[in-house]
């Protein structure tokens, strides 16, 4: 009967959480504010559902130094959700701009012309770039080709073609094959399968305009980093790795992305997916994200878990999260690196993810994989399995990792190798 | 500084849980069964979380002795995100099935030809449904127009039109206007915010069969009375009424509607939306409702609620909740009806909600009915504001809502009439 101080958790998501978040959300259950009911019970359009959504976004908007003309939205759907939310947003946009374009060049009042002109623009010109790096972004540019046909989608770069067929390395920006205008530039920022994460924003997309924006899943390595928002039009994340609970999604988007918006019966008309009312970003912004109903529970364990890296972090913020995150990486890949007989990393050095750290023991032998994960549990170490799409290990390195459990893994990987584990 | 005992909520949705299950989920936030982990930390994909999804199959199942060709899934999204993928789903089964009968009709190899037909077949046959007895029906209606054109949308009933453009009643069946034959009919069940429940099955939709399901919203009403599941093709609902936290939606689809589907690039060439993989029936379905991460503590919650009402009704299941929600109903509305002078019931009394009681006081005076919310919030009853769109007093009467809460709510009614409160 382990207590949680007894367990450390290095799962990949749902994810560890601090106690001291989840400590007050027991309470909060029961009893929020004084009001007589829990917070999963009030409504989520009362004053204090209201306050809860503010201060999160408020806590956000410090951690990553938001600026102004960019929208914070919650919904639900996951990141999965978020691979066909982008499609349909910046797909509607990119429709209505090139159609405002050819009517602008044509007059007004020749509508059969400028659908004529737009079906060619949509077959010759709408392209989705997608940069292919991991098995998420994989997924998000399946979806994507599933959503508006696989014509308009071009993997700029598929990292399993220089890898064996397997993902593990992030090929150099030369390689590339971008589109000259591409509707949108999608990236996964850090690849939880994988253990890939980009080392930094891409300098070929750097000065991306509103024209061509880039898109960035951080699911995975949410508020772990710096980020300098400007440089992106959408950041989404599912919340359930280095925020809070599955069940909510956090979408940061530039205003002017949300306008101007194709009408449903244009996308009919040019064979372009509608999508559902409760992914449509405009209508969750003019909502407050209060569209529908929001789950207000996970969005306050997502405020709380913010708010303490601010009050942990002080004038740093986020930078002061990002040193603690080094810190445990290196830590770990320093162990690993240090026995090369038992440990392999699985991704190339320069693409190794902060977040997840995914390794094999004794080249992947199953019963010494197995032997691992059995002396490790052991020691209360658990959640180490990799994916099951990959094989082996993972040591999913998420903020609520503390710096002690970092260090317990490390040393039972030194004794584990030194065969006294 | 009130305890949960000392307040009596009435609130639409989120809606109170019980006290026991809440008590219950505290603890287990900080640890589940012992894993030292809590439950919104564990894996979507371990061997608890399936046990979670399974128990809380098994309640749903045994409450409404659901069939076994039916399939029972948990999804994101809310009510509104199924008014989108009820038409995604039921179009994309729609279209296949007709074009298997025009390949049947004209043999194979004549893609052009069959794709001529099954546009004029779209045009002139694709209909949808839709009873439209309140604010929730009207948005799922309209959603369905914003997906596939409105020209495709039958709004066989409109219940506004025989009553003053206000929702309130519905209308004798002998007044609905249904299609032949269409994809399939829609209505809300209990619609939330006009107080208007069917009170039984629709007659007239006795007996459809596969080619024209019968698809019901049950959010609000939810597991509240005993439901004939072999009536419907879909029954859906949004937790967060009676079952448990916003962010979980329960679906209960009879498995012959999953297949056959049309593919996203028939849909394209007919001109019909192309729905997201999250909202893909037939993909949740085959990852037993895990094709994402799924909020699992949500899914624990709901499960806890069902077995609640196993355990408390035994041998009756759902017959002795819903034996409860009447007696309370009938408790509330008969103080009202016994105030002529005072209340008024909004809707019809045919059509009269168990769930959600919506009354006027003093003939909606403003002033009068801030003093009755007053009083009443004095005396610990609270949530009674009606929805911002139709104003009023709303006291909603879920399964969590004790008879106990009920009583005092109904003695506050009496005295406030009688110029006590």
């Amino acid at each position: 009967m382990p207590s949680r101080s007894e367990i450390s958790y290095f799962g990949a998501g749902p994810a560890p959480l601090p106690t001291s978040v989840l400590e007050r959300a027991a309470s909060v259950l029961l009893n929020y504010e004084n009001q007589g009911i829990g917070i999963c019970e009030i409504s989520h359009r009362s004053a204090a559902a209201t306050k809860i959504l503010e201060d999160a976004k408020s806590a956000l908007a410090q951690l990553y130094d938001i600026p102004a003309d960019y929208e914070i939205l919650f919904l639900q759907g996951g990141g999965s959700g978020e691979f066909s939310a982008v499609v349909y947003n910046l797909v509607a946009r990119w429709v209505e701009k090139r159609r405002l374009r050819i009517v602008a060049e044509l007059g007004e009042g020749k509508d059969a012309e400028v659908l004529d002109k737009l079906k060619t623009a949509v077959r010759d010109e709408l392209r989705l770039d997608y940069l292919v790096t991991g098995s998420w972004s994989l997924k998000a540019s399946q979806e994507a080709a599933r959503l508006v046909g696989k014509d308009q989608v071009n993997v700029a770069v598929d990292a399993r073609k220089a890898n064996d067929g397997k993902f593990g390395k992030i090929p150099s920006e030369a390689e590339w094959k971008p589109s000259s205008r591409p509707a949108f530039t999608y990236f996964c920022d850090n690849e939880t399968v994988d253990g890939v994460e980009f080392p930094a924003f891409p300098s070929v997309l750097e000065g991306a305009g509103d024209d061509t924006p880039v898109v960035a899943d951080m699911s995975s390595n949410f508020i772990s980093r710096a980020v300098d928002v400007k440089k992106y039009g959408v950041i989404f994340g599912g919340a359930q790795k280095n925020v809070g609970n599955a069940g909510v999604t956090i979408v940061i988007v530039k205003k002017s992305l949300l306008t101007p918006m194709a009408a449903p019966t244009l996308l009919q008309s040019l064979s372009l997916p509608v999508g559902p009312v409760v992914f449509d970003w405009p209508t969750i912004a003019k909502n407050n994200s209060l569209y529908n109903t929001l789950p207000i529970f996970d969005v306050w364990v997502a405020g709380q878990v913010m708010q303490s890296l601010l009050d942990t972090y002080g004038a740093q913020k986020i930078a002061g999260q990002e040193k603690v995150a080094n810190q445990k990486a290196e830590l770990l890949y320093g162990v690993l690196d240090a026995h090369p007989a038992v440990y392999r990393v699985v991704p190339d050095k320069a693409a190794r993810s902060r977040m997840n750290i995914c390794f094999r023991v004794h080249g992947g032998d199953d019963a010494r994989e197995k032997e691992f994960l059995a002396a490790a549990e052991k020691r209360g170490l658990t959640g180490l399995k990799g994916h099951r799409s990959v094989g082996g290990m993972r040591a999913s390195n998420y903020n609520a990792v503390s710096l002690e459990a970092a260090q317990k893994l490390a040393q039972f990987l030194q004794d584990f190798a030194a065969g006294s584990a």
